[in-house]
């Protein structure tokens, strides 16, 4: 028999700065979920004065781990045990251009489908939940939505479905999945406490381990096109993330990964599909675009730390030699075909993406005088890309399938005066004006090549 | 020009340690008083983080004085200078049997109603606004209104009308005095951010100023029966509201007094009347009650810096003795039957408050063996009294009359065995069992004579 826990008295405890017991987390998150207008058991105001508390005073891990938990088992969760296979994910903090998990699940249904179970199954299935463009980055489901066709919006049952025939499935939250941090994350936005490490994680690794996961790959950025402002804070964030993930029982790795820049050749929604799909239909190294290097490097360490969680190769750096296999052989190229198919997808257009783009309007940024591509504020790039139309000024607006950018150099690169640095696209071209001054403000030229970080900057496993 | 602000910018600038501008801060007040449900021009929850916020954060002088008055001009504000007369009030951050308002009010009149200025005014007017019974707390106006037909709701013209006519008026917050207090005070309440100096320093003198004072005599309480826990915080809240005070232009000093018992001899509603009029209708000291000798002292005390600061005292000491003088003459119990004549109130029970007096139940706690009444928790004894029935669980809750508590001992008085410590009063017997219990529990008799602090800790003045 425990006695009723009040809402204020969490919040109170929290205030105050001491750890709050599982039980009044539990009973908080149940308010939560369970209010309703007539009987508000806990009110806006209460959650707002909470959040608040935890940005000031940060969580325990006990803490973080019980409201994590508490929030991934506030709605229906996914259950990939009748399955028998090996379920895994990646999720990224945000980025621009970043299109790794285009390229990441069909690398890794290859994989599964190459070596099914004995029922049939892949060996290795991806139950990716994905969001939307959100301020400077991009959105997975909004890249996948400009595929004509191409359905986001699957049941559990549906997702089941297509894991067991494709071994992927690339989706959108269903609105029964998580709901707790729906009304967190809407409060959270509203009253300036998205910024908590703690909140954060809480946030992301409730939906990701609603997955019913094994294992889980973690790519924080860091840089200037990253969300949290310094590398200790990424740090942070990634360790948290990494401990919660643990201590729920999945397999939790996270790379701090360098975003100085967008990654790969462009940034946007249709074209980042573009870049994605020439990627995966080159069948030598020399048919590899020279701007999609970084991002194919990327999704191979990434893909790599995947298939050796999932005992496919004995460690991360063979896994990442599979994964670049995978692409090469064309096997990643036919899971995509098979995932964007069984989401009833358009596959036609893959034969020719280039020619499904189709901006109204666009503009080439040339460079004023030579020297080495120096510096930008890459998340200056993702805002112009928002501004151009592909991503949202809130929650809920349209975005464009054929806005973007297209980067020519890469930071470090040589350039001659007059060189193309950045194509601008749009459906609107009195778009054009405001990101071609933001991106001309922002790309560097100097006279001697800049101190490049490497792109994976530390690697974070349990302690 | 100024550019728009937006609520949740002051919230995300408050949450980070940044000083609010003036234009924030009243931004974020107007925004507050002028919202209505269709248009929420901030929301509960940004109010309530904003709270939260300034809860860890702090204010700073200036940011409270603008906080402050900001709240002040919110709504309607109460005019004195067409009286051309002294306005003075006091407030007490509230105790257990601190019924000096209703002593210190009669008194500042009589004075006042001593020296007309020319006009035919009291020459010192005292625009006392106060509140209820909150927590452990007695509230004026719940003490007053026992007196039957008493009007504690006067519009600002009423009030106007009482000063011009007796010096004095005793009433209750008008629906459009401060009416940013109310909202704040309402979520404050109700998201765990009632405890911070800063905020309450804003409620306090938010309200207190809108009376348009020349000056104001605080009674900050500190030990077992205050709202602070420690001494320092006591001080620190002092000292903001002096220098709230001073900034507005008010003269403004604060008393950090001792509150380890109850005030005077009883705590209660009518039973504080009771003793108020039998300390104003004696006429020689040894008339006076023993057990009221402690609210005696401190209402003289406080009155006369009042007189002080109005002029009609060389020092605080000189005007502690007029007052004295002003209630063994009648002076003051003469304008307490104005003011409360003018408030609509039935002054024949005066002349018998004892017979007025009539709870349905009551009980006398004995001690049980002799020695020194030593120490107690007066927030205790507090909240025992509001069990009884004198206070209320929640705003809006009935307040019992005559239910109450009279003290026979006070700290340090030498106990023999059997000898009554308590004698409890309410007006439904099933109400007395839990606060015997609790006051049997916190009354401690030791063989030796406690150490006793000074009633007066410190005095806080503009520095």
């Amino acid at each position: 028999m425990t006695q009723t826990i009040h809402p204020l008295d969490v919040v109170l405890h929290k205030r105050d700065g001491r750890v709050l017991t599982d039980d009044e987390i539990q009973a908080f998150i149940h308010a939560l979920v369970h209010r309703t207008p007539q009987n508000q058991l806990v009110t806006d105001a209460q959650i707002a004065a909470f959040l608040m508390a935890v940005f000031h005073r940060g969580l325990t891990p006990q803490e973080l781990a019980t409201l994590t938990s508490a929030m991934r088992y506030s709605g229906e969760t996914f259950d990939a045990s009748p399955l028998h296979t090996f379920t895994v994910d990646k999720h990224s903090t945000g980025g621009v251009g970043d299109k790794t998990s285009l390229l990441i699940a069909p690398i890794l249904a290859a994989a599964g489908l190459a070596s099914p179970t004995p029922a049939g199954i892949p060996s290795i299935c991806v139950p990716m939940i994905s969001g939307r463009s959100l301020g400077h980055t991009g959105g997975t489901l909004d890249k996948l939505e400009t595929i004509p066709g191409f359905n986001t919006q699957l049941t559990l049952d549906q997702i089941f479905l297509s894991l067991e025939k494709c071994g992927a499935a690339l989706v959108g939250q269903t609105p029964r999945l998580v709901p707790a941090d729906r009304i967190l994350y809407a409060l959270r936005d509203h009253t300036g406490t998205v910024e908590s490490p703690y909140l954060i994680t809480a946030s992301i690794m409730s939906k990701k381990l609603a997955e019913d996961l094994n294992a889980l790959v973690l790519d924080v950025k860091t840089g200037s096109g990253a969300f949290m402002p310094t590398y200790e804070q990424s740090k942070l964030l990634a360790e948290l993330m990494v401990q919660t993930g643990e201590s729920s029982g999945t397999r939790t790795i996270a790379l701090l990964t360098n975003h100085d820049e967008p990654l790969g050749r462009f940034a946007g929604n249709w074209v980042e599909v573009w870049e994605c799909v020439d990627i995966m239909r080159a069948r030598r190294i020399e048919d590899r675009h020279p701007m999609s290097a970084d991002l194919i490097q990327l999704s191979n360490i990434l893909s790599g730390w995947m298939l050796h969680l999932a005992g496919h190769a004995p460690t991360p750096e063979a896994g990442a030699k599979l994964s670049d296999e995978l692409l090469l052989s064309g096997a990643a190229f036919k899971a995509w075909l098979r995932i964007v198919a069984i989401q009833c997808g358009d596959v036609s257009l893959f034969h020719d993406p280039a020619a499904h783009h189709q901006p109204t309007a666009s503009r080439t940024l040339t460079a004023t005088h030579a020297g080495y591509l120096a510096s930008m504020d890459c998340k200056q790039v993702g805002w112009a890309v928002q501004r151009l139309g592909a991503g949202r000024a809130k929650p809920g607006d349209p975005v464009s399938a054929h806005a973007g950018i297209e980067m020519h150099a890469k930071l470090g690169d040589p350039i001659k005066a007059g060189q193309p640095l950045v194509t601008l696209f749009t459906e609107d071209v009195s778009l054009l004006d405001e990101p071609e001054a933001m991106l001309r403000e922002t790309l560097h030229i100097a006279a001697t090549p800049p101190q490049l970080q490497p792109s994976i900057r530390e690697v974070i496993t349990r302690s």
